[in-house]
């Protein structure tokens, strides 16, 4: 069963609303194997929109459009499905008493406006809103000479898409799809460290040979990338092994940069090794500011394993707060190994924590410091000593500031995890 | 003009990722008087983008693609732009040499991989992109017999899609459309520390009857809340007198809202005010957990005025570093007015700045400290003492820390501003 989505106002085509409503009409059609292929934005123009449904009910076997049910005269989805279907609008008593009792109720007068809504598309029955006054609309019929294509038409209002597409398309759907039913479940593998083209070149054979689940890798947040593996399967169990099977084959290959996956992220992976071994962490920051900081607190519970740290970001503080010798700094410039390891030494005796992280560097837009802009010096000071390690980051300041902080997490996730 | 959007990758279709290219793409093509029509979305199927570049060029001028130029096997543009035109891809000596110059400059090794983004369809020519590796795809001609077709194809990444609108696409159009244009010009006010009714139930006549320019109220980062002013003109200096005159008008309601307009942030703003008196600045932070710290130094130069600070996540930290009393955190809490005045004084004494904020509250999402998730202190020290402000916030840990951050510097630049 392949379905398409229309989303219809001028106010998502001119992008003064982001659409929210599609990626969960989407992710729910997917859960009973409701293959999506198409998404249509359109204004709120009759010609456009009716030919927009034509299109889509000339591919697919479902349809579902948001918006455009309102009561004005710029909400025309009503009239479009009409045209599209080649009949007349009925005025529906039934659903003008409703509107007529939901209006009385609150003690607002019935304008003609709102009675707009009690119109359907011949053919056409209501798609029952059970939290707005907008009446859905719902077709089950031929078009043009073949049966079998549904349209369902729900209000705009996320609240409502929401309430109707739960409680009436997915089960109608579902009953409709009868044993026939395949779920659609994802799996995302988070990886750090390495470029789209440089991972995708070690698993190649795979993203083109793979069919069940399919794998497709993708750039997240500029920062990292995820391998993406979408499997069909009858049920829950089935879709787990031929994710997990298809993980292992990935891990084998591209292992070492993956930290986790779905909904762990690089900082809750790092404190929970640190929390496991009962460590503690301390940071010094010149370039990334606070950044790092952030990343590391934005954990629920991280206060259990972060003490805090310091942002030393004018020189002076690197010497008075941190302790970097000023000799350090004179012979060596602040963006040096001499300096991150001295600053990783001072946030880990300041702050008392088994380990300290510490990234001097570049951050740009201009060098302040004489380094090469996206040059960073990172530091771990650990139980035994202090690993450095020097790195180029490419990008926007905002860019080569996070990339610094989540290199610094993955130094210290790295050293977590060696023997 | 008619243009339309065309959105590629399954990750779009399926919600994975918020499309939020189209949103700019349709202002700057309304900023040179070409009317957006409709918008596709499809997953990465190379017989489904290629029908939907078919369509799209069946009804509009312009398309524009974003996604699907990257160098893996599921970047599927440049065949299916081939595929629609009904020719071959070819490679371009010149863009190869340009991706094997970029990889060797950053030393790393060209696979054949990243070569695919080496061939342009029989017909096209490269779309420079400014910013990033994969080319972008630029067609003029006939489509179906019908000539003055334009297809522009960029890369799904946000900077590089920006970087080659702004610098290619639209000079390109606008020099297309000769003297015929109507400019669309719109102005941002961005307000902090109200919210969005509040705001609009203040301007609500003008929200309702301005027609030139429009206003329209927009939450924005669920941080802030702006009023986009949108004027059409003649030419850029008529659009700026209404915009002007406009923005007279809301300043004289909520002014005290407002912070900036456009591109302006409030660490910017508040950044600029201290430089202006040579005021420095230092931070101690609990709750923000180093966000604060992060916001101040993203502005590029931020250096020159923010000296730096403590993340005191643990109460130990606030005693030993920022020097706050035992036994006012033993009295108090550490969330408390108290500790807040102690930590802006140890920051200010530590940093040696003019200016130094505290934040300590909870962020949730459970209590650790006894106080109401969401109860944030606030302390400034300032050159003649402190002054502090018990705030409320709600929303999520990632929310009220944020809000928390930036009611901070708000009030900074509300005691820069005052007489």
């Amino acid at each position: 069963m392949r379905a398409e989505i229309l989303c219809v106002g001028s106010e998502l085509l001119l992008g003064q609303i982001i659409d929210t409503n599609a990626a969960y009409i989407a992710t729910q059609l997917a859960g009973i194997g409701v293959d999506l292929h198409r998404k249509q934005t359109a204004g709120d123009n009759l010609e456009r929109i009716t030919d927009c449904i034509q299109g889509a009910l000339s591919r697919a076997d479902v349809l579902v459009i948001t918006g455009g049910l309102g009561p004005t005269t710029d909400d025309l989805t009503r009239e479009a499905i009409a045209a599209a279907l080649g009949v007349e609008l009925q005025y529906q008593e039934d659903l003008a008493a409703n509107l007529r009792a939901f209006f009385a109720k609150r003690n607002y007068p019935i304008s003609d406006t709102t009675l707009r809504q009690a119109y359907l598309p011949a053919g056409c029955v209501e798609l029952h809103n059970p939290v707005g006054t907008a009446p859905g609309v719902q077709f089950e019929g031929q078009f043009r000479g073949v049966g079998d294509k549904w349209i369902f038409a729900v209000p705009g209002v996320p609240r409502e898409m929401k309430a109707m597409l739960d409680g009436g398309i997915v089960p109608i759907l579902t009953q409709k799809m009868g044993g026939e039913r395949q779920i659609i479940v994802s799996r995302v593998l988070r990886s750090f460290g390495i470029g789209e083209s440089g991972l995708a070149d070690q698993v190649e054979d795979i993203l083109t040979t793979a069919t069940n689940p399919t794998v497709a890798p993708l750039i997240f947040g500029n920062t990292e990338v995820h391998l993406r593996l979408t499997a069909k399967a009858r049920n829950e169990a089935q879709a787990k092994e031929l994710l997990d099977e298809m993980e292992a084959r990935l891990r084998e290959r591209v292992g070492q940069y993956i930290f986790g996956s779905d909904a762990q992220t690089l900082p809750s992976v790092t404190l929970d090794l640190l929390q496991k071994r009962g460590a503690t962490l301390g940071v010094a920051e010149s370039l990334t500011g606070g950044v790092l900081q952030g990343f590391v607190s934005e954990t629920a519970g991280s206060s259990a394993t972060f003490r805090g740290g310091v942002v030393a970001y004018n020189a002076d503080l690197k010497r008075d707060i941190l302790g970097v010798a000023a000799q350090t700094i004179e012979e060596n410039g602040v963006v040096s190994e001499a300096v991150a390891r001295e600053m990783a030494l001072g946030a880990q005796r300041l702050t008392g924590a088994t380990f300290a992280l510490a990234t001097t560097g570049e951050a740009g837009p201009t060098t302040q410091s004489g380094a090469p802009v996206g040059t960073v010096w990172l530091a771990l000071a650990h139980e035994n000593g202090v690993v450095t390690e020097k790195r180029e980051f490419f990008g926007d300041r905002d860019a080569i500031r996070r990339r610094a902080a989540l290199a610094a997490l993955d130094s210290l996730r790295r050293f977590l995890l060696s023997p």
